[in-house]
């Protein structure tokens, strides 16, 4: 048994963009680290898709999936070149114009110094609207366009700008994952769990056999976005529980 | 430069199925294998989705990706539990049952003998209509429906199907790929390949800078389904470069 979530998850979309993956010259690493991250957010990802460097492919996807997912992460695109085409397409995606942002430009302009080249300002042009995320630890921004993450394609700087991404998810949407262990198996459970489900509507309430635990036979899992809701549920389902039902409590 | 294709080339779609992968528990592998099986096909990989594990995104990914491309491979959810749905979404793409295939049920049967369990027959159901295609060498087959492959999500399992892919594949859409390396480079060879490029319009053509090449500064490709036109293609291209414009050829 594991029961329908009841509760209204933030939910996700990755766009990868580069004829590099769909021609099979780099396989994508991007990915599964971003659904890693997402995961550990409480995000649910629901869709990813490959597309080729094509600026209508781009606003197409960007356009669709900024209005069905709570976060979209598109990957790749963003250098200097003929083929980098993410920005104007996210800009034209949200029917805005290109422009070069002040900020990214001055810090581009200090960091280069005489090294500066036309090609470096290039990654100072973002969608007018844009807002540069950056902190502390990763003070090279990345670039939020309403909801859309404009991510670059190259692995290890996609892996640094998840924190950035982390900073402002875990800010904008709390998460809470507790946990319980039973000796109980799912099909004796199911009562309890179904008065537990049904008390509790905030919280999402699953149920996960475990096979070869010799101490747990099910794992009972209580998420969701506000603390003192996920811990009043699963008190509620410790407390039904039978003598020598309860192993352990985590989170 | 690099002369845009005049050649109407095979395409393709992956629809990568699973939770799993969505989630991050497990990093897909096979979009990179068939990206790059597909590329020596001469077949053009232009879409990869990666989806639940949810019947109607099966259905509607299935639909519009056989419609628009050449080929459609999926990855995934064809295993005997609740959670594989992609025969069943196949199916329905197509607008027909499942049904048991007489060949694959016998094929089964003789198999697993007395080790026979119901979750083994479940991988005889196949859309109505499906081929099964095998070979001498890999005689456990691959459910080819119309133009959409099943392929099972594990990468080992997929890799070996991919060779059922090529045999079909190569079959129905030979693909020839031949190139010389040249010592001039794109500004120089411009002219000589624009005319090529009118003539042999069957042809497609392909220029690469190499950079780091010492002897060669630019490889020029000549790419179709016909090997004759191929190679007349190349031949006047050859014949049109000045003393000491010619390197090498391949293919």
């Amino acid at each position: 048994m594991s029961p329908r979530p009841k509760v209204r998850v933030p939910t996700a979309a990755a766009i990868i963009i580069g004829n590099e993956i769909l021609s099979g010259k780099i396989a994508d690493q991007n990915l599964a680290v971003l659904a890693l991250v997402l995961r550990k957010l409480g995000v649910r990802l629901e869709h990813a898709v490959v597309i080729p460097d094509d600026l209508r492919r781009i606003v197409s996807e960007v356009r669709a999936a900024a209005t069905a997912y709570t976060w979209v992460f598109t990957s790749g695109g963003v250098g200097p070149t003929h083929d980098d085409l993410t920005i104007a397409g996210v800009a034209k995606a949200f029917r805005k114009k290109v422009v070069v942002h002040p900020e990214m430009d001055a810090l581009i302009r200090k960091t280069y110094g005489e090294r500066l080249r036309d090609g470096h300002l290039f990654m100072a042009r973002v969608p007018k609207g844009a807002r540069l995320v950056q902190t502390e630890e990763v003070p090279w921004p990345a670039v939020l366009m309403k909801n859309v993450w404009v991510l670059p394609g190259v692995p290890e700087i996609f892996k640094v700008k998840m924190k950035l991404v982390e900073s402002v998810i875990a800010a904008a949407s709390p998460f809470f994952s507790l946990s319980v262990l039973s000796t109980l198996d799912e099909g004796n459970l199911k009562p309890l769990l179904d008065s537990v489900v049904r008390d509790h509507p905030a919280v999402e309430i699953g149920s996960y056999p475990r096979w070869t635990d010799p101490h747990a036979r099910t794992k009972l899992t209580f998420d969701g976005g506000d603390r003192a809701s996920c811990e009043a549920a699963r008190k509620a389902f410790v407390a039904s529980l039978p003598e020598g039902g309860f192993v352990s409590e985590e989170g």
